[in-house]
């Protein structure tokens, strides 16, 4: 039996002068991108350029909508309305459709940023101001969201396909949850182990807990990070490693509604 | 013989807290509505209102995407190049297209604000950036600006159709352009004059300058503000004397590409 | 025995061509001005002008920092760090201290604004930010606060002079907290209650509550809004009855010190 | 004879989770920092931490304000009114001020950034708007400016004590101002040359501009750059040329009245 799986990481995050990531190395390796919309970073030429890699890869377009808080890289919790983030995600994904479109492509998937991410993840109102923003400028658009998070509930209640993303270095609690980084153990250093967690994932839709406990989780895309050398070894890694058990690494459109 | 016009009006360049414009009162009395993008006006709540309030009225919607720069209403030269200038306005036409597709409508036409269209006016080169944008966004909407500017020859230049616009109650020069604001005699204050002004260039194609010679203009659109009472006066006034004399006034795409 | 107070108003909140506020007004009824700093409203030119319309009408200066989030307002919580708030706190102090000086004054009261004042009128993390910043910037300068509130508690503990204010036209609840706008009788829209509340905080020190019960407030200053001409009436009037029942109102710094 | 000099360098560039230049290792080599102050760079974060490192190192405090453009990194012309930049001016060294003075010390000296450096080199009014604020926030405050500009007369004109600067790898034109970087021969490449002809302006005066011909000019400050290590590199070599010359670098308030 074979399995596809997708490889997603944050893209375009540069914003005027200032450099972020090592995107024209992890567009070679990932299958579908990101690309921050200019709200928490990212900037009109940044996205064009973005977008040019990324379809040069044969990489998926993303859009990746913030908060509008580039000073705090949409990483802080803001109390906007369901209302405001909606209106929020429809301008970011606007902004991203004009540079898709003029290459002749489409966006595949949206993956809300940082605080938002968090937020909606929990709260169904923010989740679902999002699932509506996605299905009212294009249905066809995949949402990308934490495994059993409320923005996956949403989706499905609004009509729209959504794909769930596990972290291949990030520990899990047995509520499906991450644990949160500054608890011991949060991060998966070994990189064999990250990949070994990710083929089982795969392969048997279990995952170990922090607390030695299985889970149950079955993914479409591996969140990976391209902040620096040694996260592009890391997306390197498992993509070789799941390339070498027979898993397709594909991007999320041509397998997700298939599950 | 029937005449056709389109009256054009700039709105949603409230933001925030902020209140701009009367623009449920001006867009029932315009046909084609310049929605601000965010960049100098207008906020993402702002533009989804301004959307439907235009869509209930049968107003066309129309991106009017500006320079960055809120504090400054998009109103100062900002010597941008014509690569920024380019992904400024696409990003900015995309954002709108968000609020449009979402309300099963398109977007009709482009018309830039403020400095960036008093400078692409007389700059081939931001002129030919802008009509590039539009062509690459969707090469189906207007770029709407100053009769006999640079942007016509760029929008002819690439290929997409351009609708001039012509200003009701502003003198004109002998060589087509406007009379500064601060010259004595460049606006016209009486509203029965400029009625009648309009009325003639679109019967006969021809418009008294303020020094008395009569040079040819043919317009598709009569620019008119929403800012205060007086405005909004004249707004009726010119739309009321057009169907008197048997003028329809409608949107640009219902007869622009005839001309 | 003579009553002093104090009344404090937000001022200088337009922005670019966007207007707000009528402080024209305003500024002749009031002892002490709140101004925004550019960081949720205001900007230096808008900056410039208040101060320079509060010293025409002897009103003391005072600086009205919030979060960064002109779209909202400063008033969506948003979960930054005491250290960054500190820091947000002393560059807005900072940049309406230019003015201030530039005219011959300095600033005599910091009182934030909006979800950071509603914020840190609890979390005693970050009222002791603010209360660190007004320290280590120009440690005269007076902290304007809720009763009761975190912010109070940290003035005293980091040795600054606070000032507790007393809003006329909204009801408390027992703890001395506000009504919520949202609850039926939060706002008191009778002006003549209003004014005798103020009178009556002043000469015995105690408020009705919502409940009926009485508590006990003793406030240096009396929060006025002059967002419209509703508002300003009840300026005027508030200032007009407390002249006529022998209660001087002066800024905040003429007799703060001695309570 | 003593000869003094000031080495002056770009720093607190960074912002948000972007990091830009080297500023711990260049504030070791040079005597005075220009700190940027969030219009078009630096956080109060960024600004609040880079006061610091400058004062452990015993460099003096400059604000280096620029246009509203973070996205353009302040580069790009931007047509303010005189009034604008006064004001924006006044804000920027208002905002640097609250953290040099919680630190104990006080700005020495203002220079202007990017475009607003190069357009009011050239434009009086300009000149004059930045240094009247300088006078009207702090008359104490040192002017540094490229050597003959208007900022100089500007800042003779109002009465501020101003200092040049002089750009130890760039080639001049006879007019005494720089030949632009498009220019071939514009960047001088090779070091020990730079080193010979800083050492050659402070000793005799005289500079030898890309004709050939000598021009005279008397610098009180080399501004140096620390976006790389090459840059880096420049900056030691120059510092350590200059002591081996018994050439005093020391900040400018210690020997700027003098000439």
């Amino acid at each position: 039996m074979a399995y596809c799986i997708d490889l997603n990481s944050d893209v375009g995050e540069s914003f005027g002068v200032y450099r972020l990531g090592m995107d024209d190395e992890v567009l070679k390796y990932v299958t579908s991108a990101n690309i921050a919309c200019g709200y928490h970073a990212g900037d009109p030429l940044v996205m064009e350029r973005t977008v040019e890699i990324a379809l040069k890869n044969g990489v998926a377009i993303g859009a990746h909508p913030g908060y509008p808080d580039i000073m705090g890289f949409g990483r802080r919790d803001l109390k906007a309305t369901p209302a405001e983030v909606k209106a929020y995600v429809k301008y970011q994904i606007g902004a991203l459709y004009a540079f898709a479109v003029s290459k002749g492509t489409r966006i595949q998937h949206v993956k809300v940023h940082g605080a938002m991410y968090n937020m909606a993840a929990k709260d169904y109102g923010l989740a679902r101001a999002i699932a509506e923003a996605i299905l009212e400028v294009d249905s066809q658009m995949i949402m990308l969201a934490p495994a059993g998070s409320q923005m996956i509930s949403a989706a499905e209640d609004v009509g729209i396909t959504a794909a769930e993303e596990f972290f291949a270095d990030r520990a899990y609690k047995e509520d499906g949850t991450l644990v949160p980084r500054e608890v011991a153990g949060a991060v998966i250093e070994d990189e064999d182990v990250a990949l070994k967690r990710v083929i089982r994932m795969l392969q048997s839709g279990r995952v170990e807990t922090i607390t030695g406990k299985d889970i149950s989780i079955k993914a479409n895309s591996i969140c990976v990070h391209g902040d620096n050398p040694k996260a592009l070894e890391l997306i390197k890694k498992i993509r070789d490693g799941l390339e070498k058990n027979n898993i397709k690494v594909v991007p999320l459109s041509q397998f997700v509604s298939m599950i």
